[in-house]
């Protein structure tokens, strides 16, 4: 007979609820429920799937694009997200919403020292430092629902004999780990569907071919990331944060299975490696138990005697020089990465429109990276700014360019 | 800069010098001197690389087979390995012998209070009862040196959160995890060199093709062991006792390319994975440098873009009988496992001598098991009786039916 684990009480607020992370978060709540309830909902611009959410879920307080003109019948109040998550009877907050929006909400629950399961890598790209401050404010903690920093945060915890790096900063995530054992965090990537498409082929590359991911179901803007690799540079930058990670400690192998998530090489040349299905309600639930391991029988389970072989490699450089720029940017720091995820949502979003070629994205990217004169100590008001007119300024040019 | 962990002392025994881990040993305590130092040496028959060893490690006592009637004229005096593992400066014990030699030392140590690092499968195989009492009654610890339950060892450490399992015993190795987060220990095995030979030529297998090990270089009864599987099986009883684990949470898979070494899967779903290079530094040194990790330049590095994919499958029983035997003797318990070892001791001789052939090992094994008469409670002179005259009788038997 297994003793397993009693379920945690958790009072959760889901910004992003429609999205498809917000969907699995709702999938993985449901199944702990009572235990787990949720507080809040937010959404963009799906009301039908959100009433139907609210009507099962049965929120305190919901919110969507246009709520303060737009009447709501369903169950809950309407109030901002970055009000709901200050809430005393919440806990948790899952922000999963696409690009910015995910920022200000962030950094009100982190000052109200909640825990912020992370979704929306765009948070801490643009805005790292603030998400620190806010964190150390307030006393709260972030944890990665990202599979790939999920599994960096799953192999170091409990790594742990109190050896120091001076070169590592203080992680954001919770949890004991020693710097001085670390010598390298190992993100994979699977590379995307052109992994294997002539590069000269590439400017052909239609929206309907880059939203066919080959092994991981999601949102429209991060499944082109991942085809230009955009995404693993995002999410190396999200390394450095989370972890506290020097940049020359943090690396990629392509992983065309996606079956093993991120390895951590420790400095005695041992390799740790997390593993699972591509199914994100598995780092979902391990943000929401942790520091828990909760048996979830709706999860599916990974049979290496049936997976197919298990690859690596490194990336060529000629075939994605969105993930260099990205890297450079992380390091170039100030307010480059800022630049650099308000061009990329633009230029997705004109890909994905039609608009431009997929092999134009790179270049609206660096066009806008150069033309940048960065801030040294960017407050939250610069960010945004900075943000929106970047990708005003990126859409214009296209504009322009047409006519 | 990198505050590189500070080595610990160390004043270590090491039982089996002149074997292959023993070899091993010595070269990582080398690679750390002066902190790590070589209290005493124990060989069986290689006087001249004993010699060697003890003028460049200046050990306090040595041992090798016939000391008692032998003249020594190295450094250090001659005491046997029950007596030098109790002394007072040793803290650590690496135990490599093969066979049942390594079982009364093991004993002694850890009534000593000693750390014994364990790489001699058939201790816990004949006697875990007896390790498990001795380390209770003394306060001894027992750290896995086998690449697959150090991997274990390393998965599972940190993973604790107080949850409970009642199918599980205490566990053997140092370091916290929770057997409630655990649903299963999984020792990859390369399958050996006859992995893909058709069933119907294992007759024909020669002692000299039996020692090719496709990917560690080991001594000669672990190589055949891993021919047969046999290896995993023992494996698989020494998880059960070093980790406390029941019979139904120990999985084999095999993995050719050896560079997983071992895999757990938690309650949540999600896999945590070792990997390394095929070199046994990386798990002694983990070993004896526990709960530090150390930097060591003269260990090679594992580069997974360079390695061949990895592949993983469920072991063939009828190409492994050997595999099977070994996990009914374990579930049997009892005197079961001692009849095992020492059968196959026994098969795996009269194999590399060519009085049988390497498809007559399980058969000898077999017999041996079925002619046993098990014994509930057996004390350490009982093991050690059954062990040597299951030898006698397993060699026997193969003469008359010569004669």
């Amino acid at each position: 007979m297994l003793m397993s684990a009693s379920v945690p009480p958790r009072r959760v607020v889901v910004l992003g609820s429609t999205g498809s992370i917000g969907r699995q978060t709702l999938a993985v709540i449901a199944a702990f429920a009572p235990h787990w309830q949720v507080v809040g909902l937010a959404a963009g611009r799906n009301i039908s799937l959100l009433a139907e959410q609210a009507e099962r879920f049965r929120p305190e307080v919901i919110w969507f694009e246009g709520a303060e003109s737009t009447p709501w019948a369903g169950p809950g109040s309407v109030e901002p997200p970055e009000e709901m998550v200050t809430r005393p009877e919440v806990d948790t907050v899952v922000v999963a919403t696409s690009g910015r929006a995910g920022l200000v909400p962030t950094l009100r629950a982190l000052e109200a020292g909640k825990i912020v399961a992370l979704a929306t890598k765009e948070v801490l790209v643009i805005a790292g430092s603030l998400v620190v401050r806010a964190a150390r404010a307030g006393g709260g903690e972030v944890r990665p629902v990202d599979s790939e920093h999920n599994a960096l945060w799953q192999c170091l915890d409990g790594e742990a004999d109190g050896v120091l790096d001076p070169t590592w900063d203080q992680p954001l995530v919770p949890g004991r780990f020693s710097p001085g054992r670390v010598s390298r965090l190992i993100l994979t990537a699977s590379g995307g569907p052109f992994r294997d498409w002539p590069l000269d082929r590439l400017g052909q590359v239609l929206p309907e071919h880059a939203l066919r991911h080959p092994t991981w179901r999601m949102g429209r803007k991060v499944t082109v990331d991942s085809a230009t690799l955009m995404n693993k540079g995002l999410e190396v930058i999200e390394a450095r944060w989370l972890f506290g990670a020097p940049w020359d400690r943090i690396d990629v192998l392509l992983h065309p299975e996606s079956l093993v998530h991120a390895l951590v090489e420790f400095t005695d040349g041992s390799i740790k490696a997390q593993l699972g299905p591509t199914d994100m309600r598995l780092p979902i639930q391990y943000a929401l138990s942790y520091p828990l391991r909760l048996p979830n029988r709706d999860l599916p389970r990974l049979d290496l005697a049936a997976a197919r072989s298990l690859t690596f490699c490194r990336p060529d450089p000629d075939r994605y020089p969105c993930f260099e720029l990205a890297v450079q940017a992380g390091r170039l720091g100030r307010t480059y990465p800022v630049v650099l995820a308000a061009a990329d949502e633009a230029a997705v979003d004109l890909f994905c429109e039609g608009r431009v070629r997929f092999t134009d994205i790179p270049g609206l990217i660096r066009q806008a990276l150069e033309a940048h004169g960065p801030l040294p100590n960017p407050s939250l008001e610069d960010i945004l700014q900075l943000y929106d007119e970047t990708q005003a300024r990126v859409k214009e040019a296209v504009e322009c360019r047409r006519c």
